[in-house]
């Protein structure tokens, strides 16, 4: 497998290229609009087609880049089950999975960022936790629907009993860390050690939080995959 | 072996985290002086003994934070055989090897973007090419003694003779790269690619790129390992 983690340095967002080294059909996972050129280049260098760009919600910080991808290579969109994105060529729900090649990307639905939510286990050993579970933190939930009670079980249940080992490829990460573990957010992420549901629900309810600053154009804008209207 | 990639979003600076799993010892290449509170965290909470940091070179664009991290660890401060750098505790030279636990890193010296500058093999499958061979870039030879045909002979010579998949990582990115091959770089670096030694030269010679922001302050702070004189 080829496993890519590219950076938007603006939005501090990772992308991430997933490719199989025989087939070579790949999907990126969360591609960002500004970053298109750099990613088709990428691709186009390395040899592979590109075949999805999957998204883990419905961004409020960036504006996804599958649009245009998809526009320039005829690759399918896909989102989580329930996002409202009407443009999606496919919506993925809890448990199921796509085969690239001989790579298996499961979706795992963690709500609580937003009410539309996948993680992606790629090849049993890695999830890319989209704005559900950070490097010793997690996404707000704040907006778009967003429910820290939600966000604390599907963690907490569902990503936290993944094997200790699984490598952790967050959305963000705004301090410099590119990847960790299952084990160690379960020890150090200060959000959810020593904290029950409703001690996680009034800390999460009380961060005061700015608002993204392109929230305004980002969401309606992945409500149509991207698409920018002029 | 444990190996994580470390950003400083403010200079764009890959730090370099590398233990062994056994032994928990640990070596930091290129630490950046403001992220030092990050990397101790990091190194405590994975239960590592800092031994070593080690530079790939004088920085020009931040401080590193070896000085700190060595009054605050014991840990002791690596650079290139030939770093103007008095206060080092060893200097490695071409060919040199460090073993950590059942690690094995190589100093391959990769001159050209200052006069004292290595890349460092990790136990032969990645390469940490610091400011020699950036992903489809190159340091550049402007200051701090550089030379581009140096940089030209050494990249060409010792960097694109490693096996082609060896894993390219540099010790800064501008465009959200993480993570290249040197197959990857020898084809598809545009520095490098149908260029024979002159017109790298005159290329290199001919960028007109403004100082970095805090060459003034970095290069004496990182002459005296990252002391900062109050």
């Amino acid at each position: 497998m080829l496993f890519r983690q590219l950076y938007d340095n603006e939005t501090s967002t990772y992308t991430y290229l997933i490719a199989d080294e025989i087939s070579r059909e790949a999907v990126l996972v969360d591609p960002v609009l500004e970053q298109v050129d750099r990613d088709l280049k990428l691709l186009q260098e390395l040899g592979l087609t590109l075949r999805y760009c999957i998204e883990t919600h419905i961004h409020a910080d960036h504006v996804t880049g599958t649009d245009k991808l998809r526009s320039l290579t005829g690759c399918q969109g896909i989102v989580p089950e329930n996002a409202k994105v009407a443009c999606a060529d496919r919506f993925m729900k809890d448990g199921e999975i796509l085969r690239i090649g001989n790579i298996e990307i499961k979706a795992i639905a963690t709500l609580g960022h937003t009410d539309s939510h996948n993680s992606y286990l790629v090849n049993g050993d890695r999830v890319l936790t989209g704005d559900s579970l950070f490097i010793r933190g997690c996404g707000r939930t704040d907006f778009q629907s967003g429910d820290p009670g939600l966000m604390y079980d599907h963690v907490t249940q569902k990503l936290f009993t993944l094997p200790d080992e699984t490598l952790v490829y967050p959305g963000h990460d705004y301090k410099g860390h590119t990847v960790s573990t299952i084990g160690e957010e379960k020890k150090y992420n200060p959000r959810f050690v020593g904290k029950d549901r409703a001690s996680f629900i009034e800390m999460m309810n009380n961060l005061n939080l700015p608002d993204p600053k392109k929230i305004a154009e980002a969401v309606p804008a992945n409500e149509r995959c991207g698409k920018v209207l002029v």
